[in-house]
């Protein structure tokens, strides 16, 4: 494979989705200049610069100016066919070296986003832009806060999506889990099937736990084989055009202790009371205490090791961050994922997620409707 | 899916590899504090960090320093049990806030790799640093340095991603590919193939470049269906733990026009002439300069567009870059590829890669050995 890097592959022929106006996306960010003290600023993140231009290769930047006619693509030669594609209303600049295109501009201060910058090109680019009478601002979570609220044609992806998702785990339950069979067979028929179903790939590598094995948030697929009496907890996502969904279900094999039960029966419960929490005009620590709070009534606290959810779109994970006080306030359009659990070493562990989309005046939008009641396979 | 971030899935069982030395790695990496005038380095590039411990989960970092007993590897609960598992032989500290693990020992002068860490991260701990009495330093490719060379264990590993992938591209060409087959169809089985024999994953996502699409070096699968005369491009790999495989090799379909056979026949010399610079004491450079000056001798300087080559391992780039004037002196061991390529637009291309290993007086070891010669398929 040449050069340095690769982006994910671009999409094929698909039902139409609503068309994407990125040039509104770039003069929305454009509009934040001044609030952030910046002339311009250069894009570096993968997922910003796919947001602001449609751009999906592995090597891109974007350099947002003040006026329209000075922004720029930035990428090298052997992505220059997919940019022309993929990012027809923008000029595009073919360099490696994308400081440079900035600093021929004749920007102030321009911002660099400092969470996707490394120190190293930071220091270098501070030594160049200076010899221009240009200074670097190391701005955060610019184009990352436009990308909170989820426009019609990110919704429909997503949905797109999280529907795949759904439908290949409702497969898996019905037709492939067995005693016997592997978290990896599970994990490897149901990320095929993700595809066949028309995804693009996986939105992240999926997590198959069986057994004790539950009771680890990020456990990674083994050959452990099924057992009667398992719990078993998949949590997967297709990805479409970038998108990604994100659902987590428990299910029982054979049959479950009384124990087990109640533990799905709190946190079942509780990802209930998140989603009902997960409201306009609401917090993200709201949701993540409606959650909390109903597992430690139950004596399930330190059994919930984790944050309740995360926002979801170009990134897997993304703002809002649905974590103990968080102070976001939740907007319409935004979407995030609830996804409580509770987890006993050695025992088993439960984890139900689904993928919402906050309304503007009632309970959300639930992408991802898989049943939630325990079922015994 | 829990949190903000997601780990390459670990190995399955699998035959013996040669059991790493973790603990040597430390110490050869250790000895090297002085020369780059640190007193421990706080190590966040994923790939170093599984290089130095064996861990392989999403979030972790390794505080190496000057007594190993202070060494620490630095994750966070979700997974506890996986660092217990691959990286028993090193202290654990679990923690989201890896510079406060640093700060607790008394650095005067602690590395951080400039070009694996954000400028604004680099900003708050240079603060919390300051007030600690600790000065951070930026430094730049200290573990990778170490990495270009390969030990025993590492090319176990390599020659069986080598070998899986060199199986399944041959089973492609061998079953799969014929007039009307999608490129997409193409990367699909292929890909399948990777992991039912016995890989982990695919090292990226691949390429699969027909017709005019061949003259794309960094073609993503289309739907476009194979056409008698196409020049057929596949570059790709298989991953086996944490190792990856690079491996290109273009067939025509039905016929080739004269014109294309002679510039198959080019890139095949020039990429002969690339293997045989590839040894000891030559430079990254000397083997770029086989490449080019062969295919700059025929007509074909302007039609390769991008450079030679790159190291290999638990990254599918690093060092060194074969590139044009690379300084580098290639060093017995090193594992890199070699891959001219010429692309004709409209016309199509042609690109040959093997994955080599640099020997201590011969030429390179091709791990990737697929039939070279023009197939008519």
């Amino acid at each position: 494979m040449t050069a340095t890097d690769h982006g994910p592959q671009p999409a094929g022929p698909r039902p139409a989705f609503p068309a994407v106006d990125h040039a509104s996306r770039r003069a929305r960010a454009r509009a934040r200049l001044a609030d952030h003290d910046v002339d311009g600023i250069l894009v570096t993140a993968p997922a910003n610069v796919r947001w602001l231009t449609g751009f999906s290769g592995s090597n891109g930047q974007v350099l947002l100016a003040a006026d329209p006619a000075d922004d720029r693509l930035v990428t090298d030669h052997r992505y220059e066919q997919r940019a022309a594609v993929e990012a027809p209303g923008i000029g595009l600049a073919l360099t490696r070296d994308p400081i440079s295109v900035a600093l021929t501009a004749a920007f102030t201060r321009l911002g660099v986003e400092a969470e996707h910058l490394s120190w190293g090109a930071a220091r270098r680019w501070q030594h160049r832009a200076e010899e221009q009478g240009t200074t670097l601002s190391g701005t955060e979570g610019v184009i990352e806060a436009l990308r909170v609220t989820k426009d019609a044609a990110e919704q429909a992806r997503l949905a797109k999506a999280c529907t795949i998702t759904v439908e290949a785990l409702e497969w898996l339950f019905a037709e492939v889990v067995a005693v016997g069979r592997t978290e990896r067979e599970l994990a490897r028929a149901l990320e095929r099937h993700f595809v066949d179903l028309g995804a693009d790939d996986v939105a992240f590598p999926s997590i198959v736990a069986s057994g004790p094995n539950a009771a680890i948030p990020h456990h990674a697929p083994t050959d452990r084989a099924l057992q009667p009496g398992d719990l078993l907890t998949v949590d997967c996502g297709a990805l479409v055009e970038g998108y990604h969904a994100d659902c987590t279900r428990t299910v029982a094999i054979g049959h479950l202790d009384d124990d087990l039960v109640r533990v799905y029966d709190a946190v079942e419960e509780a990802q209930t009371r998140g989603r009902a929490a997960a409201v306009a005009g609401a917090t993200a620590g709201d949701v993540d205490a409606a959650c909390r709070d109903h597992l430690a009534s139950v004596g399930l606290g330190e059994a919930f090791l984790h944050g309740t959810g995360h926002g979801v779109g170009l990134d897997i994970h993304e703002a809002p961050a649905v974590a103990k006080g968080a102070a976001a306030t939740l907007a319409a359009e935004t979407a995030l994922t609830v996804e409580p659990g509770a987890y006993l070493p050695g025992l088993g562990g439960v984890r139900i997620e689904d993928t919402l989309v906050v309304t503007a005046d009632g309970p959300p939008t639930v992408l991802t409707p898989a049943p939630r009641e325990l079922r015994i396979l």
